[in-house]
């Protein structure tokens, strides 16, 4: 019990991870913990859309704890591509260390959920990655573009970034294409 | 499609509610979103020890909506007595409206769960009450008593709150009494 007490404090650093993109009800960037609140959220509303069945717990626990390594590695932009060199290693030695602190059984439990996410081949975790390039696509349009804006950020990247995000749900990808991706070509919020 | 969609827009401004306990890692309080994200990893962490078995996936889903309401109706401090006149009224008007922007079945159903963790009956509502009422002790006990010594709360006030946290988790409970609240009456942090 003291070792998920250490954990359970250790990942309140997770609320001081800042992203790129901003919230809707006031001038400051999302945390990692508001993302990911947000995605658990999400995935418990929209589980019905996605492709194949999932485990909805499963998915759940995917989203909360898929930024954690962050704590460590830090929040790597989606698009910028020098931020991205040594990603994975970064990444890799944070998860050995903070999921480390958990007794060896939940320990496991917890690495392997989040190796699945990163894999992105079973349904759920094709479903949280859904959620998860969804989630920001809602957030900018609903601040008029605010993050795309101020990093000049591209359709084109923007497509590209989403080139699987219909494989955790057909319609949901759809929906987020006409509903915050084209009209925000349209006024010019993406390049 | 657009009513779930107009719903994860609105409840954005949860990471703008702020409650009187402070972050570990920053001199800021903590957010109603930071602190549901804190007690979903902590009910998928935690459940073994409930005494009585749970849905886990309900009683995630329970502590992710369960400040909800304060989007309209604003954080209640657990020690201010007269913050807490009008807030079942003002959180009943919220649940109203915000959970109403969603389709019927969706709305209904969390609805359910928000009042279900209200009436504190069932196995799922008392353990995610132990959740709320112990993780503000961790943050507490990280921060030397920060909230704690800023509003002069004592010691018994913390124990009347905490009367019914057994219910949910009694060994939990022992652990958060033994390891959070007596180092800190012995510190002073708690009157």
């Amino acid at each position: 019990m003291e070792q998920q007490f250490d954990f359970i404090k250790e990942i309140d650093k997770e609320k001081v991870v800042t992203r790129q993109n901003y919230i809707t009800a006031a001038d400051r960037q999302e945390t990692d913990s508001d993302h990911a609140w947000h995605l658990a959220m999400m995935t418990i509303l929209l589980s019905e859309y996605a492709n194949q069945p999932i485990d909805v717990l499963k998915t759940v626990t995917m989203v909360l704890i898929h930024d954690l390594v962050e704590i460590d590695a830090g929040d790597t932009f989606a698009y910028d591509e020098r931020a991205k060199v040594g990603q994975h290693d970064r990444e890799q030695r944070a998860a050995e260390r903070i999921f480390g602190l958990l007794p060896d059984d939940q320990a496991d439990k917890l690495r392997c959920i989040w190796e699945e996410f990163e894999a992105r081949e079973t349904p759920e975790a094709k479903f949280a990655r859904t959620m998860d390039h969804i989630q920001p696509m809602v957030l900018n349009d609903a601040t008029d573009g605010k993050a795309w804006r101020e990093h000049g950020v591209k359709a084109e990247q923007v497509l590209r970034r989403n080139a699987d995000t219909a494989e955790g749900s057909a319609v949901l990808w759809e929906y987020a294409r006409t509903h915050f991706l084209i009209p925000n070509v349209e006024k010019g919020n993406l390049q």
